[in-house]
């Protein structure tokens, strides 16, 4: 095989165990604000990794953007302006613009270089997103974005942000959610990837604890990243006004299942039910 | 750390993903069939390695065990008669002993000294169903054990085996499965781990089918294990009568949802749910 002499393993290692990929590395830098890895591998496409952790992989990108994404976006009849935190890979751009009646998305990336690298390097995964005249990619911190927006300007706010570290911490605070909550619609959603509930217990337990406090209605579906640790992921969905990503509304969602390769709505509503029962002793 | 000089990365490797926990090699023969390592670890216990694949680890066995075995015990008033093939490790016998009216659970391993070893070093796992007098191990090759057996006598078989290999190859056959159909009562059900639809898709879906083909009801519930490749796992469930898998009759259920770290009623009607799409694409 040409590509075995420059393979090697790359492992994001987390708590006694890793998961790695078997690839070569293609670029590896670091930017203003985090190193970044990407490697080409036979088996999963081409992958991300940020300050040692994965992010995205062609394989398995879908598992983690269709499970953000539809819940929210099937349950209004039109969604018309959306905010993404993070999501320099375009996956989440991707899959909303699926939907009709989109007038605006503004995609906050703090890092440009993600954005740069994923155009060139995983063009799978942003796909025509980049060109579309509806998204609008600002490189500012989220944070800071999030404070500067008037009231009740989105729909949906998708909070699509690594693991809490020196760059990502503000957007796992109380302060946070609530300015998230004060810019969206009196039916407005905030949807936010809320880790694994087996390698970031704790974490995963305060953030569905805030939101709970934070918005009238909140819910977590649990589903999978096989390339995350411990491959069981969450993603935390709050409204002000009812579970209103209970009951999807769009008309042509038959069409947007069609083109999933992970998600459906029977699959959504099974992953509404899979709080491990562990955490639901541990939740307030 | 005393243990750090002895630890060691031991990886499970799959289709150019590995997934690795580092600690003390306690244990590395070779049985008469195949190779067993024991490693003793701080993040996940001890934990269990058969040709190369994680079986079970004192961390994360509950979320394998509590999924084969609940959805089908749960769904009889009293199964009396249990079968399981493989489950070495006891676990799956543990979890059946906490219902009422069981009186002969019979274990057929075909490999000593997998319980020998579990009985040794994974004492958590089996607890103390090893000595229970409705237990009786039976060391013997589980597709002998099938054939042998009288027409409709249990009521649950649960297929607790490891990944297609020269030892457990049989299990995964029409064959055999047909004459489980015949063992089984009127009511009964089978139960079998039916790996990845990630990392084992073709394999998976094979299952299905046959399970399709050959009983009048199935239905898989898909789950997490996360030390197994991908952390996607699922479980399949069989009946010629109707899918009473979906549908509690255990009385003391609650007691038994206490008891548990994953599993619940509504968990396991999520899971049903949770085929994903592309999976749901490619069944016939």
């Amino acid at each position: 095989m040409k590509m075995e002499s420059n393979t090697h393993w790359i492992d994001e290692v987390k708590n006694g165990s890793r998961y790695g990929l078997k690839g070569e590395i293609i670029v590896q830098k670091k930017s203003k604000f985090q190193e970044i890895i990407i490697i080409k591998t036979e088996s999963h496409g081409n992958a991300l990794m940020l300050d040692g952790c994965w992010m995205t992989s062609d394989k398995e990108e879908k598992y983690y953007h269709e499970c953000l994404v539809h819940p929210a976006m099937s349950s209004f009849e039109a969604a018309s302006r959306i905010l993404i935190i993070g999501g320099g890979d375009g996956g989440t751009a991707r899959e909303c613009l699926k939907y009709q009646g989109i007038s605006q998305i503004d995609l906050v990336e703090i890092d440009r270089e993600v954005i740069d690298l994923s155009k060139k390097y995983l063009p799978q995964i942003g796909q025509n997103s980049w060109s579309d005249e509806k998204l609008q990619v600002n490189i500012c911190d989220g944070f800071t974005w999030v404070k500067e927006t008037k009231d009740q300007y989105y729909d949906i706010i998708f909070i699509d942000c690594s693991d809490p570290c020196t760059i990502s911490d503000k957007l796992y605070s109380s302060e946070f959610y609530n300015e998230c909550k004060r810019i969206i619609r009196k039916d407005g959603i905030i949807a936010t990837q809320s880790e694994s509930p087996e390698s970031f217990e704790t974490l995963h337990i305060q953030i569905r604890n805030s939101f709970k406090k934070t918005f009238n209605k909140s819910l977590t579906l649990y589903s999978f990243v096989p390339f995350y640790p411990s491959g069981i992921w969450s993603w935390t969905f709050a409204s002000d006004n009812k579970k209103q990503f209970l009951h999807p509304k769009y008309k042509n969602i038959k069409e947007i299942e069609k083109s999933c390769d992970i998600w459906n709505l029977n699959y959504q509503e099974g992953g509404f039910k899979m709080t491990p029962n562990k955490i639901l002793k541990a939740l307030d």
